[in-house]
């Protein structure tokens, strides 16, 4: 398995879970829209600017994404950790934000309250009919 | 929405997220099982006693549990904050234990590697419909 083969499976899965530490030190878990973008180790997420997973990677930037895929036969699940960064500038809203997403901010592209979520990935653990592989993202091969 | 409602929605659904946090102070998550037992606010789920998750819980046992349900009208996700107990006494793996089980540990029930977690819930975040409920689970009732 090439990283390549990591970020191909998740650009095909609908739903991602995104993980913060919050301000007593536990971690939260929520889902997400599938990612908007993956640019080589950053994986791009919109979101509310007021939501407190914002105010919780603002506080504390260490982050986890998961992505799994249950088929017939056999279940995938692939955890990535990093780094989650705020992004309020125009350009970067500009870059993620569709049409489609005024439904959920009504003042468009430059609503105060739409902001995008950069993840940037440096770790992962790649689960397969109970095998797991792990991967140094920093590095161009994989890494077992 | 009250907190037996919550635990309904819990029973149902076939996959769990939990989240740890790592030694370096990173969240992680994956998908397990759905729980063998949920007696209160304290949800049982079967693992391997030599896996990672095992090891950050009895480092730290700060721990969040997600369950989700996509229909085909909405979304529902439920994010629980509690702490983790590694349980490794024979009573409850006795009574966690069922007969299938035998595939992951050979040595059965008594099998060093087949451990208990325990998850105590203290508070909870419903989200339905672009709405969010919180619940203090240490209360009766529940606590908007």
């Amino acid at each position: 398995m090439k990283k390549e083969q990591l970020y191909k499976f998740v650009s095909k899965q609908k739903i991602a879970f995104i993980s913060s530490v919050d301000e007593q030190g536990y971690p939260v878990t929520r889902a997400m829209l599938s990612p908007r973008k993956i640019d080589g180790n950053d994986i791009y997420f919109s979101t509310n600017t007021s939501s407190k997973k914002v105010t919780q990677y603002l506080n504390n930037d260490k982050a986890c994404v998961y992505f799994y895929r249950r088929g017939v036969f056999r279940y995938r699940g692939l955890t990535i950790k990093g780094t989650m960064t705020v992004c309020m500038d125009q350009p970067t809203k500009n870059d993620i934000w569709r049409p489609g997403d005024k439904i959920f901010y009504k003042k468009g592209v430059t609503d105060p309250d739409y902001c995008v979520l950069k993840f940037t990935g440096t770790e992962a653990e790649y689960y397969c009919d109970f095998k797991v592989e792990t991967f140094d993202l920093n590095k161009q091969e994989e890494n077992r």
